[in-house]
């Protein structure tokens, strides 16, 4: 049934690529001379090692792939690569205890972007940068990046890519999807190199440039200061990032398209459209609570506005200011962004724009069904009919995720003491945006939570990661009966 | 279209059935001898001389209705009810305020139970006494009622019995319905009546004991008194409460066969199974938490939690204690209780257990329809398949209620100072439950709030009895479209 052994070559081939990204890190440690060079001398010989006796030791027979093994290996790879990417936090000591350096990772790979360092500057160069690779790497997917880069990966590879890569609907993809993968890879790399350009121009220094262009681009929300972005304190680079995380929060195809010319395909879709509303239309509201309750100018409400805005709603999660001593109608917009996310296709997390708007269309169409129970009467997206089976998962799925935040919310609530506290950390891990309300605020950490709390909120933010049906199919008896 | 001038007969009618009501409160006047007499008589004169004139001087020519007339009727009989229903409060003068007076017989009629008044007992008898027949009127539904008591509405009742009775199917609808609606009422009074008794032993006096029944049997919650329950302190009374509110949150059709010796019948029903299980659970894990956490006694424990989970989950909504003080993981479970209301077809609000029950089981199926995308895959309840279009209009519905729920907290983050009170008042009365957290908790009331946010509860309240779809699909171009 499941075919183990190819499994277990293309696991172990995943591997091998952190060990790469591990061992890039040798580099930033030599370069800094700092403390934490045997830390990741090791971290990335165990990867490598172990990634090379998985790919090389078992003997693969056939290399196919069903529809179970695609998410069999998504949810492996990615507990694994956690596993492994906590190696030099725990070997160097800079992160000593197994919750934190697995909450640290987790939060790395899934671009969540929560925290448990009180004092990030404390740590040496090269675990920076390693947690602003993490992002990275996690941001467009490391599977889309295996397939983009390593042959013997052929169209099984789209049960994988399917599995990884949010999305309600995959109907771009192509036989040519590898030409994609490369494509996405392509512009991804391009707008990062672009980014750490531009912040570099704003006063940044290289390295800050890079990892908080990972951090932008993966829509992560990992910084090199405990401040955030506050520490600069600037107009210019609140504004770059602000973009730059809007743009990472398109669909890459889309995105792709459009910087080839074809401006206007983007201007068309439906679900760019429902992106650029819901992100204007927050932000003015909240614009014009801050300027007239909070007294803000007029050019920094607009800035502030549109950046939190951004932040949660593409689920980067950089911080800038203490959105919780605004007034209560600006906090509950913002904590209602932290369930939609931006477009599927992104590197964004959450429920995804493509799934509001079919719902409010099929909220609109079951009205329709009520007044006249014997049409047919279907949804249409972008033109085109949406088969009611999609239509039926998407619900599921919005249903699903909003049970998960219930349960996900009375589970932590034993570890809190307040319910905002437990309701934003489970939601912020879910849709893997970062900051929350109370005491996991934009001020705050998550530091203070138990160890328990913390690996809970570890798979949520897997779960969210992968899209709840990846990982929680497994769990289904379905899934293990012949 | 619309056959208006039948629409206006029967609007008539329902408004006698109210003028009666508010005639009965006469009595209770005369008996007490107090000073809204008048208020009384002229509010009871002016409503069924309005029915009359409607009933009596538009000559109907067709007894035709089609579906949209259903729902058009029902939405304009409830908004007509809660009208006219505030008048003794108004011209009697002890509810001067238009909003207030709006919003406490809306919530009456709903059987919401959220109060403006800060002394309660400043109220004279008759008008607790209608604030309670309120509740006992919109229960089970004035148009059940006339369906039971008078004749000529003929088969044509089952669109408006559809648009007025709560739950997703109306499988039990038979053409003896008409002899359905009459056992219901016939079962509702004798419960009414039983509970009298029981309270009146347990030492209440008989006015209150008629009251709190009333209230109890509608789910509804307007007390006699402003510290509710705990006015008497009586566990003998709080645990007959208790029984009642459970037993109004069966289906009515079941307790009709449970009560003819059929009881297999009701343990067989997956819904029961699953509002009892809910009930059971919430109430063993609150029970732990205020045993050990809170340092109750263990008799204590049980009985207030048990009361807490049922008061909430039927959606009554009478106060016990000070949930508030109480550990973040009781609150958080009792928040969750305000979405689910217990049984469709019986007298609560909220989601109901079997949408919550199809929800879950159509879940599990979505992970087998994943794995196996081919296959044709039912979900069964009670033994029978789901029809995919109740299945989709379950799921629609529920969207819709957590969609409701997050555009109604943005709004009244608007008029409150925290989230708390703005997200519980939204979801306590579109589930019409009554008391919620923060400001609007149990030991508070909704007085402090403006004469907007009234107004917008009082329509959540509606929007909530009516189950959404009713009211909503007038809205649709749609409806309007010939």
């Amino acid at each position: 049934m499941i075919n183990f052994r190819y499994i277990i070559n293309i696991l172990g081939r995943l591997l091998m690529v952190e060990g790469a990204g591990l061992a890039l890190c040798i580099v930033i440690a030599l370069l800094y001379g700092e403390n934490d060079l045997l830390a990741f001398v090791y971290s990335s010989l165990i990867t490598l090692g172990v990634g090379a006796l998985m790919t090389f030791s078992v003997k693969v027979k056939d290399r196919v792939l069903v529809k179970k093994d695609g998410y069999f290996i998504v949810t492996c790879i990615w507990i694994l690569l956690s596993l492994f990417g906590s190696l030099p936090f725990l070997i160097g000591g800079t992160i000593p205890s197994f919750a934190d350096a697995i909450f640290e990772t987790v939060s790395g790979f899934t671009t969540t972007g929560a925290s448990i360092l009180n004092e990030v500057e404390a740590l040496p160069h090269a675990s920076l940068f390693w947690r602003a690779l993490t992002h990275w790497l996690g941001g467009l997917g490391i599977i889309v990046l295996l397939i983009a880069i390593l042959p013997g990966l052929g169209i099984e590879g789209k049960d994988l890519y399917v599995a990884e890569v949010p999305g309600p609907t995959h109907d771009k993809i192509t036989p040519t999807f590898r030409s994609m993968a490369r494509n996405m890879w392509v512009l991804y790399i391009a707008l990062t190199a672009g980014l750490v350009l531009l912040l570099s121009l704003g006063g940044m220094s290289l390295f800050d440039s890079v990892c908080h262009a990972f951090a932008t681009m993966a829509t992560g929300g990992f910084s090199t200061k405990t401040a955030g972005l506050a520490y600069w304190d600037s107009a210019y680079i609140q504004y770059v990032i602000t973009i730059f995380m809007f743009v990472a929060g398109i669909n890459f195809s889309l995105l792709h398209f459009a910087l080839r010319g074809k401006i206007k395909k983007l201007f068309r879709d439906e679900e760019f459209r429902w992106y650029a509303a819901i992100t204007l239309v927050s932000a003015a509201i909240i614009a014009v609570s801050l300027y007239f309750q909070q007294g803000m100018d007029a050019e920094e409400s607009v800035r502030e506005s549109l950046f939190q805005v951004v932040t949660l709603l593409t689920t980067t999660g950089f911080v800038s200011a203490d959105y919780l001593q605004w007034p209560p109608v600006v906090c509950i917009i913002l904590f209602l962004l932290l369930f939609l996310g931006a477009s599927a296709g992104s590197t964004a997390g959450g429920i995804k724009c493509v799934r509001i708007c079919l719902l409010f269309k099929n909220i609109y169409n079951e009205m329709k069904r009520i007044l006249h129970p014997n049409g047919v009467i279907n949804v249409k997206y972008n033109g085109k009919s949406v088969h009611p089976a999609v239509l039926s998962r998407v619900m599921v799925f919005f249903i699903l995720y909003i049970l998960l935040f219930g349960v996900g919310s009375v589970v932590m609530s034993l570890f809190t003491n307040d319910l905002a506290t437990a309701c934003s950390a489970t939601i912020t891990c879910l849709s893997n945006v970062g900051p929350g309300f109370g005491d996991v605020g934009p001020m705050s950490n998550f530091s203070h939570l138990n160890d328990f709390a913390k690996l809970f909120l570890s798979a949520l933010m897997l779960l969210g990661r992968l899209e709840v049906f990846t990982m929680l199919v497994l769990f289904s008896r379905a899934f293990w009966k012949k």
